[in-house]
């Protein structure tokens, strides 16, 4: 797996992955009907640096109608598997505390592409000079990434009571975690 | 003195006081150099909800160039003091939350205009249907603004470690707080 970053050519992957967990609607406090359009302008605003995991496809390559099918050794079909940016949680005086957010397909899920984009990011924010990091929105049902989190050294400063709305679970708690990039 | 929403007529108003806030820059992470337009944008933007306070001037009316004085009674000049925005913190399941800030004039400060913006808001967050009010940052020097957000019943829930960068002071903690609207 390679994780670099995103180009334009990535743009339809990316909106495939974001409207997949937008639309699933249990990890993001965004719009589930949030257009293409909209989406792509939050993962590509100006300022937010915005990466993909990519690996080869589970295919033999490009079957191309017409022509026999390309060696696998040839053409390698290289598949997105998970986006993530990592941005200013603030301006001016906050600008120092980086923000970030991920996406994993959900077809590619279980196998380790969250934590490895996770630590590709906290190497990333460092270079871009950041002192910290800050997750504003962890919904407390998302066991998941709060362990993966906490492994990564992400501590839980704040639970926002009720701050996230499930359609069928109700009100849950949202956590905010944050981490000290300048101890390594 | 009375609060009512804003209209296009108060741009002008808003981005004096807005200015003198950033560009003090002990309250806000904002950038101190953001634009008139990109301040006007931020606090005007789709789904935000702005406000003024206005009180009657110091001054006896206005005087207008070539003609009498008109008397203090028949034309009392209303000057913008305050303004203040209540929006979504989030989007999607985060949307019953209100977020809001609150700006006074420094002309204007230590006269209870900011309670006063305060329990307006909060009375405005209600009939809006929010479910609660969430300040993302709350700089931990201002002491003022942490007293009176306590005072109307907000809590600190959160601490992010010397997430704002002062001038002089150096790094300082930064505060989420939050407070129920259910219970009055």
């Amino acid at each position: 797996m390679k994780i670099r970053l995103a180009t334009e050519a990535d743009r339809d992957a990316i909106w495939n992955i974001f409207n997949e967990v937008v639309v699933a609607g249990d990890t993001y406090a965004l719009d589930r009907n949030m257009s293409r359009e909209d989406a792509l302008a939050y993962w590509f605003a100006p300022g937010t640096h915005a990466y993909v995991a990519e690996e080869d496809a589970a295919g033999d390559g490009i079957a191309i109608h017409g022509k026999p099918t390309a060696s696998p050794a040839a053409i390698r079909a290289r598949e997105i598997v998970g986006t993530y940016i990592v941005r200013p949680n603030q301006a001016g005086g906050g600008s120092h505390v980086a923000n970030a957010a991920f996406m994993v397909a959900e077809s590619a899920r279980g196998q380790g592409i969250g934590r490895a984009m996770a630590e590709h990011c906290l190497s990333e924010a460092r270079r871009l000079g950041f002192r910290a990091m800050q997750f504003n929105f962890v919904i407390s049902t998302n066991t998941a990434a709060i362990h993966l989190w906490q492994e990564l050294g992400f501590k839980i400063v704040g639970t926002l009571p009720d701050a996230f709305r499930y359609s069928e679970k109700g009100y849950v708690d949202v956590y905010v975690m944050y981490r000290s990039l300048l101890d390594r």
